[in-house]
């Protein structure tokens, strides 16, 4: 019984992993509004009736997305704990090369618009974001009359506009170089990685 | 008969103008894809007729308004001819606060779906903004092992995300606070205003 129960709640999580994938996809190829439960179910093969079982409404599916992107940006961020030598740019700069991550671009577009159901799930992925880096930034190391917050807006804002030039033209943004110019504008001390 | 002709050629003038400025809204507002010629003449009170004649067609009319942005963010990053001392930053980012700005977040979703009609437009708006970022970063002043086009990618990148930022959660963003930081991390000579 142990044993039956374990398989089940195994194959649920299963279930969902394979729904926010899916609707991950769908959403990064033709946006949130546009894609609808059917479509998701469809491509990852689970039956239809379930997507409410697992998220509520279309909106619990959005969020359950955005935390998944979330996690998978921050630990690219994290510097890794078997290599602390390892620069989390590497892992950023990795984390923008996937196809998925072109998802933040297309849901970025209907989060910004007028009355956009979306966007206070969008505004989240921002903050949790900012609220990353600006853990990351030294309060001693702050050059006068700047705020760790405004710091956390530049360098979250940098990444988003350096994804986007790539996205939109990958052969023109070379990655390793802007890595390399980002090392080298960022104040020794300022971020801690 | 000199004075009817230039009635009609400013009178054509206008019509163009009103067009690109009704299409630079519905674009913002709705998308590229999703916006008819015919909501775009009846916005601008033009006959529909018109804007093949001035335009040739739809991608035509998006070049136009790109091109429109495009003069309008590079002016407002220009130092003002008439105040030497004012803060290029200051225009660049009142820019980011105009409604139209919008545009830039909506033409980009459409600009990164696969095989885009659009991509190539857009990807001239971002090369044309970086090559005017370049033309301001100082080869000198370059650290070592840093190239003027990644810093230009950077620069261009940091506004992109910081608009992005400041479109999704515009209480969330202080502007000016950001403009401070930018300020403190831009070494003195690299960027020439």
């Amino acid at each position: 019984m142990v044993g039956m129960a374990t398989r089940r709640i195994q194959s649920s999580e299963e279930s969902r992993r394979l729904l926010v994938t899916a609707a991950a996809e769908l959403f990064a190829d033709r946006g949130y509004r546009q894609t609808s439960f059917i479509e998701i179910a469809d491509r990852a093969g689970i039956s239809r009736g379930s997507i409410p079982w697992h998220f509520g409404n279309k909106l619990g599916l959005l969020k359950a997305v955005i935390d998944d992107q979330l996690d998978a940006v921050l630990a690219a961020a994290a510097p890794s704990a078997n290599d602390r030598s390892g620069d989390p740019f590497d892992q950023v700069m990795a984390f923008i090369r996937l196809p998925v991550t072109r998802l933040f671009i297309t849901l970025l577009a209907e989060a910004v618009e007028v009355g956009s159901p979306i966007r206070e799930h969008y505004a989240r992925l921002h903050t949790a974001l900012r609220d990353a880096a600006r853990a990351r930034i030294s309060a001693e190391a702050l050059p006068p009359g700047t705020t760790q917050e405004a710091f956390a807006v530049v360098l979250v804002g940098t990444l988003i506009g350096v994804h986007a030039q790539w996205r939109v033209a990958p052969d023109a943004v070379d990655l390793r170089a802007v890595q390399a110019a980002l090392r080298a504008l960022l104040p020794a001390g300022l971020i801690e990685m």
